[in-house]
């Protein structure tokens, strides 16, 4: 019968007396602890990551925004430095991503007025021994927070969606391309 | 016949060489100045804010994530304290947030396995002259990049969806529940 | 008979078909789950928090120390700094702490020439509905850290003790007095 | 005759082979240790502080700043997100500042076109027991050097000065107003 | 007649009934959007910044200064740690700034004690595809602003100025070195 | 005679009535000072750091955390997170620390039932110009701390030990390896 001891999963345990847990947790053990990927042996190759993603809202409230006429200030603006900033921060708001010195962070608005959204496009490069995906997608999140957050006074019900990776290249995995819905 | 001159509507001219644009561009410039709002005279109350969110993957992402079988580790539990963490920097990554001392974050994860996705609910409270919408908000969206980051090696297609406000209590504009459809 | 299936215990099972499980990790799900724990009702009481703990070094290290040639610089002033420093940023290393705007950090450095090493005392206060023994205690970590980083080129073999919480006033529980021996 | 050994007047000695130290350093002693400063028992009121700044530069560069002909993008607009957030961050940056949660940070810029400068002015307030000097000279001084990284591709020569504090209301010591020169 | 529609310059604009706007605005968008500056392909040289800035005082807080006699500790001792670690955050408090891994970082002070101030010099060096000018400026300003933060309460009317660079080393535009008066 | 005039040591004195201290105080000075040290020349080279340390507690504690019922939630897991999210902020939290990109970050934890305690051991890797010692160590101290703040409401007499690094590899100095007792 197998007795499960909470936590006992995520540790070795090493005191005899717990020999008989230990080497029936030995696989959970191994996929149940978190950890950093070691990329120390990875190559350096100049890597770029695309991220997009949508933020919804009211008619009303994109024709607000567009015509600069939101209390709060210039929305798409303060977005833009947002996303920049939270890219630069992306390894102390996701736990196991590494430390990178990004080399170039874009990031781009397309107002879709008959979708009623503005769409966000992030592009993030780095010349490093990993990729920058997630660095992306923490800037288009921070950019679309940041309408959230300048428009939320008129509007609450704005819905952030399809936030994804586009494209990816550099690296051992080569390039990929989403295949995306006309 | 208005000259349009760039960055100057962000500005306040005071020389008086440039009198002319100034008084043209006062009502552009009341709304194209970016502040963060001025809520010293608010009353502190207790207040709460309940945000929701979906991560969308493909079933064989969302088995072994629940099987606790991705190589990087234990994908919800880390999840969770990226939320958690996020919401308390949220005033660094949101620019026009004030800086609060939340006083809960509470995540929970409900795998939904016919709609291949994992939903997310954050709960924030403060008490505080301003609400935590924006707190609940950033802790999903952790959550859901950390989840995205997690199991990245095996789905690149994982999509983060439908993350919006869904219940805010306290303050001057009182109780709000978001409309959700069945 | 129980069956393991990784990390389904940290969160909810919505779906039907995981009923079955969902019932039975109800008592695990509700020790498993990390939180921020909800203070929001608790009063607000000035509270003050005393931790202690050591840095032992070779007694040529610290005769380097206390005449002050060492080549990084004036070791406890900068130390001290750290200490202070690393107490405003508790709750951003440690996952479950809650932000507060403290109000005193104090350290105090006491070497020991015989016992060969350096006394740490960090002494934090607060007006909060949460105490800050933690603050304290990362407070004197950050010091004895930043005395390791400054004097380990001479001396690789220095160790880090008898980290500990002393005191303890304000808040519900009252007053707590680490009993030390003589 | 009076032995200076170093590091020794900013610690507290307690081993009793060095009693004749520590009698003849009390005062540096006293001194010599930094800390911040305890506000527990102070009273909360509101508070505002109000700095101000300028950034001298060529005339061609002020041109092209008003013309928002400068690569990197709107200057004064990231200028004011910059001073914004790092108002915020205050605490992080100057070691012996408390933490605080500001309830508003306002920033202007005047353009000074005969004296080829841009004044900067930021205003911040919160409800505390310590005042917000800092803060408002912190947003200044990353608004200014926002300004020095947007425009030093084609002008090196940049100076910022004249950064002070011109107004203070609130706290136990009132008013302040500085005196200016006309 | 030109109209002018608020934010909609720093946007790209897609849809089909907004194309008349775009095409006038492609000039202003193209200057008006904030990037970081993609560096990816420049060459990793060793480069050097040192920038220099002053603040003044009346005699008798100088006088106090140089004595030690500042009741929150070591003035300079704590403004020096002060301008290091904020050198390393310069990329969090300027938007548009590049992460790098400075290898060096040294701050000196030089009391003037008739011009009544403290010259406050930063050189920093980095192995990167990019300077560190702004990390040198930066060092200078969290040095000059703790120096104020620890002597206002005996005196308000410091002013830190001519904060600017004064050396520049590596890179594509080879050594800069600012022409001084006398 | 000495006479020692507080602050000056740590500074240069460059008025020319200052120059009798000045040259007496060279000495001092060259030591007094911190700084970042200038590793710009050093070689790039793979290091691996390896620290350990022990958090002592009761019986009951250990075993309640053992057995995941500790209120806060799963113990172990949160600590991991809170080590490896450290480990990246460790140059924000000690002052003179170099940024580093670091490329792996792994840690362990050992229940020692016997002794009472969890034997943590942090391993850090970074192909870089100095080496990770700090970072490994910090590693251990966030993982211990989180640990306590899990568990204190059960245990307040928890001491955190033995913090020391057991190994360094890489750069000029070669393999360090700890000898420690059987």
């Amino acid at each position: 019968m197998t007795v499960f001891r909470g936590h006992v999963l995520q540790s070795r345990i090493t005191d005899t007396d717990n020999g008989f847990i230990m080497s029936k947790l030995t696989h959970i053990d191994k996929h149940g602890k978190a950890r950093m990927v070691d990329v120390t042996a990875k190559e350096i190759t100049t890597r770029e990551a695309v991220a997009k993603g949508s933020v919804f809202m009211q008619s009303a409230t994109l024709k607000a925004l567009l015509a600069n006429e939101i209390k709060k200030g210039d929305v798409l603006g303060v977005a833009r430095i947002a996303g920049i900033m939270a890219a630069k921060k992306t390894c102390n708001i996701i736990p196991l991503c590494h430390p990178l010195n990004i080399t170039s962070v874009d990031i781009f608005f397309e107002p879709q007025i008959k979708k009623r959204c503005i769409d966000i496009t992030a592009s993030v490069k780095v010349s490093s021994q990993t990729g920058v995906e997630m660095e992306a997608l923490t800037a288009v999140f921070a950019a679309a927070l940041t309408i959230y957050d300048m428009c939320k006074a008129i509007d609450k019900e704005m819905t952030i969606s399809h936030i994804r990776l586009v494209k990816k290249t550099g690296g051992k995995s080569g390039t990929y391309v989403r295949t995306e819905a006309g």
